[in-house]
């Protein structure tokens, strides 16, 4: 079973980590997604933690798990904190290979959702 | 002179705040911009300032400003701390119209840059 393992950052308001849960399950049901299992999970303030979303990874099986840590830019969260958790688990899990994409402000289409967002 | 500003978190990473910075040099520079100024502000940890970006945008002669909050979801600063120091500016400079677009994360597009980030 391949997973995968959407990282966002987790916020003081609910609402905001609801939206990122929505999002994720959108993710999940979108046609274009081969994952078997598409899950989420926040460095912080919010559940599940990163450890515990990779625990019930391999809990259920997963046999590869894939992170797309969903963060804009590259600061501590992204260069030290989720690569150390990660890390981590994957001396854990060792026979389960813990793939971390790159954070989603790299990706090239980024400079034209600034742009359809503010032409909108 | 019409200015889009671009809205960042900030980090204590100087590297990520250079990164922003860049990625918002791109944006000015990108065919389909066809805005006559484009610059970048931070909520906190980085310079410019929110308020001071929007100083120096009417100060140069800005007529009109087109905001993106470049955040993935709507945390307390998406809901409340952006929107309260732009409303203080906006009563400062009634003469230019401040118009606050959609935060990135809100861009139906953002699924599919997850799913290429997965699947690269």
């Amino acid at each position: 079973m391949h997973v995968l393992l959407v990282i966002a950052h987790g916020s003081r308001r609910c609402e905001s980590n609801n939206e990122i849960r929505q999002f994720v399950k959108n993710i999940a049901q979108h046609g274009r997604n081969a994952f078997d299992s598409t899950r989420v999970a926040f460095l912080e303030l919010a559940e599940p933690s990163i450890e515990t979303a990779v625990d019930e990874c391999v809990h259920d099986g997963a046999s590869q798990i894939t992170v797309v840590p969903y963060f804009l830019s590259a600061g501590y969260h992204v260069a030290r904190d989720v690569p150390e958790i990660l890390a981590a688990k994957q001396t854990q899990y060792a026979k389960v290979p813990i793939n971390t994409k790159a954070y989603i402000g790299r990706s090239a289409e980024m400079i034209d959702l600034v742009i359809d967002a503010a032409l909108d």
